[in-house]
């Protein structure tokens, strides 16, 4: 099940994707209880919002073997975990803006992990039970800044570095998925969450033995091998199977 | 003036110290106006709360000449930041939990800033303009854990690492104020904020041109020379001139 957000005459609602990809409008909410009140519209007519408001967002660094290698770097023995702060956040066809404080910035296609339930030192069962869903999402970075730093905190935490959506996708096997980056239509990372180093239910329950999650929180999962930089007008396409495509352009 | 948030008769209340230091119930919140319109009540009588709700925290690595010179490290050349989770908020008198991931875990006392309107790109005079007040904030930290990681966001994000408080000081100047840290009475930090290499406005300033600063986002300003651990029963006391003590316990 598809589930999306987004603004409907001046408010926001959550619906469901139909067989004909239009929209039915729910009461309620994924978190708690969605009633298919309707209507159904057409997603062309509303505005798509990012698929949760979460309390904070988790993101995990090197994850993928694909990746590692191509740094060089040693597979890590425990997720290395970092925040982006919630002004970082903007939804599908938003604009990226470049900051002036940096120089190189780069795309990371990334899964997300949006919470269902509140969940703390959960073993990996149980932290499984309590994801949501799926979603797509760039992990902006400054990579001059991060290298500069050390620290990854200011490279990965600018105003609209956050993209996530389209949707929240439910019911999907997260660890066996297809994720590419197109930048202007090339496809730059093509890779399969089957590399991951850590897999999602093991991520939802380490980063749960450190910090209580809350529904709606998003946890990002670390980018494939491929990563690279983005220039002003850039169309930045995230594309993963079963879940759809995150539009966001460079501006 | 001393702005304390508190629980009284089962709901949240802003509240202003007065000259015997008991405190005046007020309506609305610091943020918008507060009206003194009472009752007065003795502090004994309700439960102290942190001084706002962040919708982030944002701290601020190596910031005193002091605590540089004791590590051998440079001065760096812009601040460092990262973050701490909303999950690591604890109030005044409540109990720091150690976390069985760790096995060493630091103090460090830290001037926190308590922000007041949204802050975008400030210059530091408009930077200084958008601050409420300052508390006491203890930045807590498992060494083992931000050594073996690199990147410092797990060792500062566990539950409970974050207290702050007692009070949010206004009117005063928070770049020539004694700070201490006591454990079980032995003062282990001793030293003024007038050895920040970054001054509360630049920092408010710098970190405003990487993410907007909302009404209530706690900034803490980094901890001087005289980190060290924290055992189980200890109680930890951050004492800062013209603000107060901050009281918690190990458990």
């Amino acid at each position: 099940m598809k589930i999306f957000r987004v603004g409907y005459k001046g408010c926001e609602r959550w619906s469901i994707e139909d067989e004909e990809s239009n929209l039915i409008l729910c009461e309620g909410s994924p978190f708690t209880k969605l009633d298919r009140t309707g209507p159904v519209v057409r997603k062309e007519s509303v505005k798509i919002l990012p698929p949760s408001t979460p309390s904070k967002i988790v993101a995990v660094g090197l994850n993928y073997t694909d990746h590692a290698r191509e740094l060089n770097m040693d597979i890590p023995s425990e997720p290395i975990i970092f925040m982006k702060p919630l002004t970082s956040v903007i939804g599908h066809e938003e604009n990226i803006v470049y900051p002036p404080m940096s120089e190189r910035v780069d795309y990371e296609a990334e899964l997300g992990i949006i919470i269902k339930k509140i969940i703390s030192h959960a073993d990996e069962k149980t932290a499984k039970a309590g994801i949501l869903g799926f979603c797509c999402a760039n992990d902006v970075t400054a990579r001059d800044l991060q290298k500069k730093d050390g620290q990854w905190t200011r490279a990965k935490s600018f105003n609209t570095f956050c993209p996530f959506g389209p949707c929240c996708s439910t019911d999907i096997e997260p660890d066996n998925l297809s994720i590419k980056l197109r930048r202007n239509g090339r496809v730059l990372q093509d890779s399969n969450t089957s590399n991951f180093i850590f897999k999602t239910g093991y991520v939802v329950s380490f980063i749960s033995k450190v910090m209580t999650l809350h529904p709606g929180d998003l946890i990002l999962t670390g980018t494939p091998a491929g990563v690279g930089p983005v220039g002003r007008n850039d169309i930045l396409e995230v594309d993963i199977e079963n879940i759809g495509v995150l539009r966001n352009k460079v501006v």
